[in-house]
């Protein structure tokens, strides 16, 4: 497992069970093992499609948010490769099973989806930099953990074009990124010993809270 | 039934299915004849709790979005009648069914409920007033139709403070003002015909939506 | 002196400079001694008054930000004083001199009032509540300062009304509850030895700055 | 002259003073002749250094309150042009001159500078993407409309960098897109005839008070 920082992995660890909710979800395993209907698969993509719109918003938001040059930078590398290259492996795999661009744009949103993203775009919102961050956290590093699991362990190819997008050093590069853009904006903002201030426990409730609604939006997944 | 305004009843009439569903609701039905567990109402008047913190806040964006003196006050009275009157009904109810101030506080936040108040909160940050009084109407004036069909129409008094408070001169006085408001942002904004113009239809889309989250939070307080 | 609390005394002790320079303006001592020319304190009030417009949406923001019941009570509580109470006073007394209302509302903002304030609520936006009550600070507590030592050493009526409004227990009450509301969002937020971490700095950064904003404006005041 | 769309043209013509004022300031004409001293320019653009972090910030945002797929590429494209190649040309002009970059991060932001870009962001924060678009257009489009005349009419290359910077065809090029991204979002949330609605007048107010603040900008630059 790569190593995505050390906020990371401690916010990981205090939701230890919604983590494992969500990184082990029947929809994931069903991805591992060939066994996720097509019909649930491509209902899903339609959703996320719609989320990652509402994510770039988000990550865009994080440029804003931010006090440095180097947090503008990493922020704006995130919001150009959501843009530009995860959405495109949506409408590509789309495309392929004969969903056009403009019914993948028509999409009606569920509402565990929009729980989801106006969660993560209110709380970057209504405080700064570090709450955004952790609410975004558990979606960007999730998918890298889950991609390089089934990477290993996957037993069917169906959903191969997925697994490898998350499972590639491109995406592993970016979650790294985040982590230390993560760790960098706590220490600059709380102290080295970011996990001993007040906001920590705030900072992990709202982890824990992504965490949950990326857990609910599996199961959205698996209801077309 | 009272008159809120020229927009309000547009946009309901454009919500009609969702409207029925969220103001004749099993949950109000039970309301109504007194069939509706204790269990189940007070559940929902404590995740309501939460939701009213969420709720004053986004009436507080409101007051930020103002561009003129007069919404300034018309919002102000809002985040006021909310937080000194409505909250006490529920400070009330609780501390009386046994349930002190300190555990209301402390109440984990459904994801049904987080779900609406996070979608009007956005909606507010990342437009105008216009948009968020588009979602913030909904529960207002809903909850001003129940209480009136429920004052004059209820089979039992099992749930008669509940009614009564929504059914008072004061709340319906209040939603008169914000049917006001919403005309005269619209006008001011848009133009008299404001129905005709392009953000009418994205307006409306906003109404139904947070009509549709108001059903899935009656549905949420059924289920303790 | 009126004690304001322990973050306000330690970021005006970090802005000395500028604190005096704001404190003990031309402005401030031409009302003391009545030596200030009548147009040049009837054309500050009216900028005021349009000040005190964005002034009221940067402290509705602050209930937008707060994270407690107790937060959201404080900053409601300073809305509804400005709204309600001090804008009064600028109501009053330019109608007094034959300014009527109509003619305060239309008022065009001069560059040294609209950097003040919207410097503030883009603080607010892009901050969390710290950042927001940092920037609201100066102008809260540097008029409850003039206004005490104003009331004790004035020399001349000429500008009494507006010495009493800030000199007077109401004023200072409120300015106490700021003070309060400042402590104990940084010990929530941060830790009960605030000075001491990384966001104090930059805290002081915005309270420095928003005191020369509030130079520039009586600087402004005394050029009609 | 470049076609920067129909709405830039008319909002322009209603800010025609100022427009003046800002576009054949004396800064400007220094640069066509030559005769703008040294110091005023790097003075000038370590403060425009320190302008285009808070501009891109002002960009991003428009990521943020985009309603389509074209709308948030157009205002990325942007972000990404301020980050990765206008603040090139700053930091290698002060390199060239000796001004290392930690300086020119280190740069203290001056009121004029300040007022602006707090202006613009809190436009956006408080409006939607069109009272954003309005405060962001005057900088935008005017560097533009300089660039293009002083290509021509320069007498001197002593700032021919900078003159080629802002006449090139990328740039050219951004801001035709720009004046597109601006007409559609009107057509899109207003109407064709946008110029007919009650919204045009604030959305040209603001394109005004920000043309001021550009004035007020080189104003600043000439006293270092």
């Amino acid at each position: 497992m790569s190593d995505y920082g050390k906020a990371f992995a401690l916010m990981r660890d205090a939701a230890q069970g919604p983590w494992q909710d969500y990184t082990r979800h029947a929809f994931v395993e069903g991805m591992k093992d060939g066994s996720l209907p097509r019909a649930a698969f491509l209902h899903y993509l339609r959703q996320d499609y719609v989320f990652l719109i509402h994510f770039s918003r988000a990550w865009a938001l994080a440029v804003v948010k931010s006090e440095t040059h180097a947090e503008m930078l990493a922020a704006s590398r995130t919001v150009n490769g959501l843009i530009s290259e995860e959405m495109k492996l949506h409408i590509g795999i789309c495309e392929a099973e004969g969903i056009p661009q403009y019914q993948l744009f028509a999409t009606r949103e569920r509402a565990e989806n929009l729980a989801y993203t106006r969660f993560v775009l209110e709380a970057g919102y209504s405080g700064d930099l570090l709450d955004l961050l952790a609410a975004l956290a558990p979606c960007v590093m999730g998918y890298a953990e889950i991609g390089t699991r089934l990477a290993a362990d996957a037993t069917s190819d169906t959903y191969r074009d997925w697994i490898t997008t998350y499972a590639s050093d491109d995406y592993q590069g970016a979650c790294v990124a985040v982590g230390e853009l993560l760790d960098s904006a706590l220490t600059a903002r709380v102290s080295e010993n970011f996990e001993a201030s007040p906001r920590w426990n705030r900072l992990c409730h709202t982890f824990r809270t992504a965490t949950e609604l990326e857990v609910n939006f599996w199961q959205m997944g698996l209801t077309p």
